[in-house]
Order: structure tokens, then C-alpha cells, then sequence
């Protein structure tokens, strides 16, 4: 018999969601790694009344890991937002639980760990880093902008270029999270915010080394659409070059990218919002293109607990992990 | 095999958490009846914040139900209180996690049924009502009080006799209550705040009726001490004059009173606050009476989530069940 086959999956958000919930279903070791520098809405609350490190993005990877079936209260319960009440309205009940159960056990790894065995999900949760740090960019008219919800969401003129982002204070990473990647036979990257869900990971000190250093293949996977305030007017190549710039050359094997046509309707609902679908600029490089239907069918509807938040199109974590798994046994 | 005997407990707070902790070590069928007025601190939030009934009350009897082992991290989550935060600070996880139930499943009953499957309990727990009102106390000033946590902790001079209590409004039976009292073996009254625990439980319309229908024995578990602001200057008879006013005479088969006396630097704490040990001044009567040492050798430590809350002293839960499971039996 092989040995089991191990998977890391690194960024945080709506595309790891994704790909998690495709690959939760393959016999495969699965390691989740998350971006930790988000800043807004119940995470600002978690890390500034709570003093612990924000927890959303690691809340929707439990979502997307527990097994079905009779722990589906506890996952109804992990994406549930409370909805009023002075305090609480906004608050994420999955978050809640990290942060009772980080003060029980005295740190928020324990916590992540009691917090696998209660949602038997399948697989490992790791913040990238445990340090306390924030995302910071720079745009092209040298404006600096501090805090990964205020480059989410940017109160200034989104078509700006972002000329280079930094973590601050340097984040240092878990030592879980270089084990993982040593041991991976395939790493996954994205889909995801460029800049606040991938790059913010991959910021990390040492992540570019431990990247090199491994034998495992390095997957990317493409955006479908462009995000406002962080790639707007981008198409495939200048998504890899933000990558190139952070991780070095030759930093990838594999680039999965999409061919079917989004929808009409959902294309107009993304104008408004000034975001487009990603032109498949992509010639013959050192990594292979592996071009392919890799949309989902449905239009995504908006679910409590905000798992897939503002995407209304989102790429089909089946077939996505139909490639992967075989990626990850060549 | 003889049917298994069924035993209902009746109050809510330090008291049942007692009893209940007790007898789950005994092959028994458990229901808790709870009463449902409490008002202070966490509770005002839940009701008037998210309009739910209380249920710290209802969270103790899940800890004290709930299997020990595996599901050690769920039980120290329920009686986890955040300490910090703005809008949580206070709050108690468990009444988070009842709040969070309700919403999803649309009622607080299928939120108790849900915690009753995650937590792995043993027994049911039965709020007594579910109509959200209020206890008002009025006193032999003709002074007049409403909200329990006002009762419980009287800003007025605490040695004033209550006169009277009632509902606001008028609270009906939880159908399921009535049933399991109905199929009892034996019912559990006490121990606890007389007023603001035992009875604001019994006033709930029809309670007298059905305690008087069932088959099933009574027992009173007597308190240890008096409480100020409630029970000032009661010796033992007087908390069944008060318990024969609502329920009418002939409403108890056994009383259960310790005779352990109470160590004197418990003494000297409870005499701060204005409390003494109830006198035993019980005489031979329609009930029986049962006098032992039911006094829990260790004083009490205060317990994060306030579980055992400002009781210095309190019941052997043990030397009671094993009372009690006897009664059952007979």
C-alpha cells in the first residue's frame, strides 16, 4: 500500500474554503495553513478587546473540514453571526468558541486542537504564524495603508496599484507550519485575495526558503475575477509575478486556471463592483498550465456566517480536487 | 429487571446543580425542572438583548448532567465567562451557546435537546415555563419588588420579611414538565433559594395541581443557612409554612435536614453577610422527617462560571443521591 499522500493548503477565506471542502473528500492528509493578519469586523474584536489572534479565516476552515452528518449542529453553530444585542451583534459564534476555549486551555493552538477532535474534522488547522502582526501596503503614489480590512475594503480609489506590501511587526512562522510544508507531497496556493489572503501568508519569515526546500509540487491555483483595490486590470501573468516577487523565481509548478465563460448576469453584477474576469494571458513558463472548466455551476448565494462572503461566482471545489489529488500522485 | 425510577428535580441554581451531580452516578431517569425567572447579569442580556428566556440556570444543569471524560473541553466551555471584552464581558459561553441554538433551530426547547445530544447528558432538562416573566416580591412594608436578581440581591434592608411573591406575567407549565412529574417516582424539591429558586418554580400555573395529581413522593432537601434578603431568621418550619402556602398543606412526604454542624470559619464568613444555619425545629408531622449529616466536608472554592457561586458551604451531592435513590425506590 502507498503511503497517504499529503496536501498543504495555504491562504485563508472563500478559496481555501473551496479547495478544503473538495479535498476533505480524497484519502489524502490534508494541512491548512492560514493567513492571520485579518483586522476587521469580529476579528477586530477578537484581537483588540480579546488580545488573541484573529480567528475567522481559521473558523471557516473548520467549516469546511468537519465531517457531515452528525456534527452538523456544531458547524451550523460555527458559521452562526449573532444578529443583535449590544455586544454581540456581529460577533461569529465560531469565533467565540476559539476565543472561550484559547482562555481555557491558555493558547490558541490548544484551543485549534480540542477544537479538531470536537469537530472531528479531517485534517490540521495552522495559523501561519502565532506573532501579532498586521498587513501593510504601499500603492503606486506612495500612500501606506495599515490593516488588512483597510486593503479589503479600501476607503481610497481602488484602480491604485499596490507597489509592495509588509508585514509589521516581521511574523515568525509556526513551527507546525514548516513540518507541514517539508513533509507535503503538493502545495496548494489560493484561489484567494491576492494580496490579503495569500501574499499576507506568504510574507511570513521563512516561508519563501521553506517553499524552495521542499520536494513538494506548488500548485497554484488562478483567480477567477479581479478584486478591486487589490488587482484591479490584472490578468494571469501579473498574478504570478506578485508571487515571483514575493517567493522568487521559478516558485511554482503547476498553475491552474480556468476556461469557462462566467455568466452574463453574474459579469454585471461584478462591473458594478469594478471587477472583471482574469484574462488567460499565460504562455509556455517554467510550470505547467493546466487550463480546464474549473467554474462552478451555480451562482453562489450569500450564507449566514459569510463562508463565501462577496463571491458570487466561485470556482467548483470538486473538480478542482479532482486535479490536485492527481497532481498530488505524480 | 425492575422499571427503571424516574426522579425530577425541581429549582434551579447551586442547589439542583447538587443534587443533580449526585444522582447521575445512580441508574435513575433524571428530568431538571428549571425555573425560568432569573434576571441579573448574563440572563438580562439574553432576555432583553436577544429575547430569549434565561438560561444560566439551565446552563448549570447541563455541566452537572453532562458525562464526565471525553467531553471535558465541552463542559469547561459551558462554564466558561469572558472576562474582557466590551460587549462580553460577563457573559457566560454556555448562555452563548444556548442563544446561538435557538436562533438556528428556532426554538430555546430544540436548543436544550440539541446541547442535551452534544453534551451527551444525562437525564432532560425542562424549563419550567416557557412564558418569559417575571418574580415580584412584596414585602411586609408593603414594598413591592420585581425582577429576580432584585430579590436575590435586595438593595433594600435585607431582613424584611416577604409577604408574598408572584409571576408577571402568569407562567403556564412546559406540557413536557407536567409529564415527566406525572410519571415520576419521586420529586426533588430544593435545595436552593426558597423564593427566588424553589418557589419562583412552583408559583408556574398548575404546579400545585399536578404535585398533588402525581404518584410519585416528595422530598424537600432543606438549605444549610438562611439567606439574607430572602430568608432571614427562618428556622426550618418556616421554610415549610412557606413551601405549604403554595402548594398547600400536606405537600411534602419526606424532609430532608442535615445535622452536621457548620465549621466555624464558615461561621464567621457567613455572619458578614448576615446569615445563619437554619434551625432545626421540625417535630413530627405528616411527612417524614430525614435527619443526617448531608454536609459536604470541603468549603467551597469559588469556580470560574460561577457554578457554585457564593455558597461558602453546601450539600454533599454524594450523601444526598444516595438519600434520595432510596426514596425512589420505595
Amino acid at each position: 500500500m502507498s503511503k497517504t499522500k499529503k496536501i498543504v493548503v495555504i491562504g485563508g477565506g472563500t478559496g481555501s474554503f473551496t479547495v478544503l471542502s473538495g479535498l476533505k473528500k480524497y484519502p489524502v492528509g490534508i494541512s491548512a495553513v492560514v493567513s492571520m493578519t485579518d483586522s476587521g469586523g469580529s476579528n477586530r474584536i477578537i484581537r483588540d478587546e480579546l488580545g488573541f489572534l484573529p480567528t475567522s479565516d481559521i473558523r471557516q476552515c473548520f467549516v469546511a473540514l468537519a465531517e457531515d452528518g452528525k456534527e452538523q449542529s456544531l458547524r451550523k453553530l460555527f458559521i452562526y453571526r449573532f444578529s443583535r444585542g449590544n455586544g454581540l451583534n456581529g460577533m461569529t459564534f465560531g469565533n467565540l468558541f476559539l476565543a472561550a476555549l484559547s482562555d481555557i486551555f491558555g493558547s490558541q493552538i490548544e484551543a485549534i486542537e480540542k477544537t479538531e477532535q470536537l469537530l472531528k474534522i479531517k485534517g490540521k488547522i495552522l495559523p501561519v504564524t502565532l506573532t501579532d502582526s498586521n498587513l501593510v501596503a504601499v500603492y503606486e503614489n506612495g500612500k501606506k495603508v495599515v490593516g488588512e480590512h483597510l486593503i479589503d475594503e479600501p476607503k481610497h480609489n481602488g484602480n491604485l496599484k499596490i507597489n509592495k506590501v509588509f508585514l509589521k511587526p516581521k511574523a515568525k512562522m509556526y513551527h507546525e507550519v514548516k513540518n507541514a510544508i517539508l513533509k507535503a507531497d503538493l502545495v496548494v496556493i489560493g484561489p484567494g485575495d491576492l494580496y490579503t489572503s495569500i501574499i499576507a501568508g506568504l510574507l511570513t519569515e521563512g516561508m519563501a526558503g521553506v517553499l524552495k526546500k521542499t520536494k513538494a509540487k506548488i500548485a497554484y491555483v488562478m483567480n477567477l475575477m479581479t478584486r478591486y483595490g487589490q488587482t484591479s486590470g490584472f490578468r494571469a501573468k501579473d498574478h504570478i509575478q506578485v508571487l515571483e516577487k514575493y517567493l522568487g523565481e521559478n516558485c511554482l509548478d503547476y498553475v491552474l486556471i480556468n476556461t469557462k465563460s462566467v455568466p452574463g448576469s453574474a459579469l454585471v453584477k461584478y462591473k458594478r463592483m469594478k471587477e472583471f474576469p482574469v484574462v488567460d494571458d499565460l504562455k509556455d513558463s517554467y510550470f505547467k498550465i493546466i487550463r480546464g472548466n474549473f467554474l462552478s455551476g451555480k451562482e453562489t448565494k450569500r450564507v449566514p456566517g459569510d463562508i463565501l462572503k462577496r463571491s458570487l461566482i466561485r470556482h467548483d471545489s470538486d473538480k478542482l480536487a479532482r486535479v490536485l489529488f492527481k497532481l498530488c500522485k505524480q
